[in-house]
């Protein structure tokens, strides 16, 4: 049913080369329940340029952006906010009559909860991975404080030119280091990936740490989750970040917040269908 | 409720200067009665050569073309339908994988008309008005084979243009001239119109003729077809051609025809919220 549909709906979308279901599903769950005069569609495009510009001239309230077209928008847009500038990376653009203003709201969920938690900023740490998210990572821990932490990838070009960024510094290969807060910020114990199984650390490495941050989102509970919690060892989730980065979007768009209990039953019914 | 949108609904739009709401419901209520997986949102813009550019960059399946922009369209446009390059106007485009193929549909409806009433083509005929859809109905007229007609329009510009472009008259008033056919083009007997209680041509111009044809569809019934079907003539009405019309732009769009009673249920309920 979308009889409800009137000229003057608001319309929101997301860009990705690959788009899911997730963020259609989502969105159009927190519009109905919370009787807002808005619509949320999942878009791909061959002409970047071109769907910007439509964004743009159609008056299209919001854009998410996707892999992998968060570091190519940056020229189409007006203004980046802080949390898009820091990482040069945008995940959401917000359309005020016109002009686009751009954030990045995994950065601001990860800086959120290294806050919420209160983790100290004199912990040494050891970041695993130099993507996108491993970005938002390094860049929301600097900016939080913390200055005595160790950049862990394989990728001899990403890697060392993220720590080198930050002023932190750069391994290959975790070997015996430890640190108070390990990140995980790679795709080990994804979902479906060929690391699914995996510990992201060694569990002599997460016995020694004091706090654990998995930044993959799904399953909401890996391989690391798992163990560090059997350890009695502080731990922030992926889900964590999905949720305020997700929400943060959405109050970007909207102006309005879901409570709680409405945001798990959006996540839950978008992820059964995603 | 929008829950069963997801991120492969076909997406349809217009865009107008000022949009009314009977696309938006009229199509939706389509989509829905006939189970199809597409949404029509009506939308507007000041920078219409980067909305047609997001029409074609977002893969937009359908978009309708309501004044002003009717014209300034084609030049982004990869190919003309006859039925828009005869008259140099454009209501509806279909994209095909980024294809944008224009049509005008209103010329359609005038032309199926015209053959289906079989209004012979040695009949005479008065057409005032020298607008848009004027120009559709002169067209679809010469086209047809009617040579002996007269263009009524006060326009000095715009009425001679049209009627020499097609080899037919042109006069300011209708004064005293009688024709078989008479055509109205014009907004008179237009509902909320300042001249929505008058008639087109005089009662004796209307006696005189054997075929009315009225162009204007709101009213369903204008003071001039009232007239008309108390003389018992021949009548062709606004709303034939706007529902023609309408439903060769759904048909365009899905690839599929609404049958008579649907079609007349969803223009029902468009109107009641247009």
């Amino acid at each position: 049913m979308t009889k409800h549909l009137n000229k003057d709906t608001t319309i929101c979308m997301s860009l990705a080369a690959r788009p899911s279901n997730f963020g259609t599903r989502f969105h159009n769950y927190l519009y109905d329940a919370m009787d807002l005069d808005y619509l949320y569609k999942a878009f791909t495009t061959r002409d970047l340029k071109a769907a910007i510009g439509g964004v743009r001239a159609l008056g299209i309230r919001g854009c998410a952006i996707s892999m992998p077209f968060k570091e190519e928008c940056i020229p189409m847009l007006d203004e980046l906010d802080a949390s898009a500038k820091a990482i040069n990376s945008v995940n959401t653009i917000v359309n005020n009559d016109g002009y686009l203003k751009a954030y990045n709201t995994d950065y601001i969920a990860i800086a959120t909860l290294l806050k919420q938690y209160q983790v100290p900023t004199d912990f040494t740490f050891a970041l695993r991975g130099s993507g996108g998210m491993a970005k938002a990572v390094a860049c929301a821990l600097k900016d939080a404080g913390f200055n005595k932490g160790v950049i862990v990838a394989k990728n001899e070009k990403t890697g060392p030119e993220l720590a080198s960024l930050y002023g932190f510094e750069w391994r290959k290969e975790m070997g015996n280091l430890n640190a108070d807060l390990l990140i995980n910020a790679t795709p080990i114990g994804m979902a479906n990936g060929e690391d699914a199984n995996k510990l992201s650390f060694t569990e002599q490495q997460i016995e020694q740490a004091q706090v654990i941050f998995e930044v993959v989102a799904l399953p909401a509970e890996t391989p690391l989750l798992t163990y560090a919690k059997s350890k009695n060892k502080a731990v922030i989730t992926g889900a964590e970040v999905f949720a305020i980065q997700a929400v943060e979007q959405f109050v970007l768009y909207t102006g309005v917040r879901p409570d709680d209990e409405l945001f798990q039953q959006a996540a839950h019914y978008a992820r059964a269908g995603a």
